[in-house]
């Protein structure tokens, strides 16, 4: 049986976890799963955001499924670095995952794209370069300061995230580009270029593409289709994913798996949205990423049919919505378990 | 008399440049100007990229005005750095400016934009961050390799180029946005954002706001109308740039200024486009995007009717553009120069 940890967390992450737990009860039927109150609402009683037990509990699990954290109540940071960033490099979550596809209903601002358009992954580094805080500030205040921020990067682990990338491009349409900015940060630049190029040998059926980062940010505006797998460094696919969730309707509809591909640890799957306290608590907010989320992480767990059948009922239900039309949260579930439930039988 | 040293440089460099200097002949009568011939030919003849000679040289001029450089007989990176980038750091270019405004008939990949509802500048610092070649490798080629890159932040370094933000801002419509990734960058980040909010209290009239990098890159896309001028890091500034070029109709329209604000040394203008070989020799690259450089050179040398008209002039010849018809690089600058010979006449 599988055993999933549930933060639901802050604001509108409740709401769209009780609505993504509907889908996976129909989708992974019978899984286990243990609540973790962590949070604003934590953090704001006790001054702590992951607590060692705590941390110890979740990796009992196999995968987490996470709503949002985020509180105006919370100095910016603490949460994400404290909880989100802790657990990727804790639980060595090295593929961050991001599927980008444009649904049929989805509000893209670009012009001349159809649904179907656009569909590529962002294969973003999730232990490595400049997130892992080294780095500091000196004469802090005055006017002889300096402040330093230093990208950590090692051959074991741009080969490991660039070898995941080589096999999802082998499953999907067998393109896959490099980004970095090899003409500008040349040390780790050269060791991802170096390390792809070694790698891109054992796979002659992937055509390989290397971009700069700046270029690649461009393209994602006005060449979004040409993507198909795109691999990069920690910080570059931060960026990179934002742009691609704008290019698809937004963050509001993109879901996201912080992934230890080895199963040494528990993955984590989320929606990309925050927690949105202006609108929290009303039943409004849209649940649809937080139910995307659970098919990355169907697909992470071995099943794939799962997986498949809820980005079904997913762009059935966005293809549904007439524009305009308020979303009502616990409707969304339910319309959307329905389906899977139905594909599913 | 003003003494403009021009680097045309590689491929269409040199037939864009020409005019650039059609247009800057009426626009700056008079000019002198010294012609520089740096890029691939001199790398491949010599094994240089810029002599200690002609740096000196180009540091007795009032502006260096550059067409484009790089060609696929020189490795990656060697031209960008070499002269590029020590242009920006021996002339202390710190700031690195680069207006994004929609012009009538440019071709925007985005939906329901109309032509001014774009019109924002990014300044992005230009001497620090990431840029400074920091970092190295260690047990390169090995399985044990690893690379660091090092972000270099001085207070000093980013509260100039902050104070510049906030004048740019008193001058247009009076909103800045900072753009970093304190979530993360906590050192760096800090520094920023503690300058940034400083200075501000000396600009009560100056609306601000902070945006993280992500974000931001998304909103370039989705809700660029929102912006006036931006202020951020190096590295953060070449992706978005990139971004704003992109939504305002591709690179090949773009101009940016690499500033030395405090006339230490001279500043460089140039399009962003490359010298894309492949159409270079055939009368056919668009000099649009150089031209709109000399406006900034124009202002830079506090030529601000000039510049305006030159700016006027491209606006007119991109709005009286039939799409699908050829551009032919001669005709262009003569339209150009003629109409900004009648402005100023
Ligand atoms: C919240 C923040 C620390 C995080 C990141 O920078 O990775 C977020 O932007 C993301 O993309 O998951
Ligand atoms: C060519 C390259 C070194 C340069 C940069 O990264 O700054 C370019 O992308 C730019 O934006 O001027």
């Amino acid at each position: 049986m599988s055993r999933i940890a549930v933060i639901p967390g802050d604001g509108i992450g409740q709401e769209v976890i009780a609505e993504a737990q509907k889908v996976l009860a129909v989708a992974l039927p019978g899984y286990e799963s243990t609540e973790y109150d962590l949070g604003a609402r934590l953090y704001n009683r006790t001054g702590e955001v992951l607590p060692e037990s705590v941390l110890s509990e979740l990796d009992e699990h196999d995968a987490i499924l996470l709503g949002a954290i985020g509180d105006p109540s919370v100095p910016p940071g603490v949460l994400e670095r404290g909880l989100l960033l802790k657990l990727r490099f804790e639980f060595d979550q090295y593929v961050n995952l991001r599927p980008s596809r444009l649904y049929p209903g989805a509000p893209t601002p670009l012009a001349d794209v159809k649904p179907g358009d656009i569909d590529f992954v962002v294969v973003r580094e999730g232990t490595e370069g400049l997130y892992t805080g080294a780095g500091g500030n000196l004469h802090t205040g005055s006017a002889a300061e300096i402040a330093t921020e230093e990208s950590l990067n090692t051959r074991y682990g741009t080969e490991r995230v660039i070898r995941d990338a080589f096999e999802r491009a082998k499953r999907r349409r067998g393109h896959l580009t490099l980004v970095h900015k090899t003409n500008v940060l040349v040390h780790a630049g050269g060791l991802w270029k170096r390390t792809f190029d070694e790698v891109a040998a054992e796979y002659p059926d992937i055509t390989t593409e290397y971009q700069h980062v700046d270029a690649a940010a461009m393209f994602l505006v006005n060449r979004p289709h040409t993507f198909d797998v795109i691999v990069t460094d920690n910080l570059f696919g931060d960026i990179l994913t934002d742009i691609a969730a704008a290019v698809t309707g937004g963050i509001g509809l993109a879901a996201t798996g912080s992934i230890n591909p080895d199963h040494t640890h528990p993955s984590t799957f989320e929606p990309v949205h925050g927690s949105a306290p202006d609108i929290a608590g009303q039943g409004i907010a849209d649940p649809v990423a937080a139910i995307s989320s659970t098919a990355l992480l169907l697909e992470h767990l071995s099943r794939p049919d799962a997986a498949a059948a809820v980005n079904a009922a997913v762009e059935r239900e966005l293809a549904g919505r007439e524009s305009g039309t308020k979303i009502r949260t616990g409707e969304v579930g339910d319309r959307v378990a329905a389906d899977v439930a139905g594909q599913l039988s």
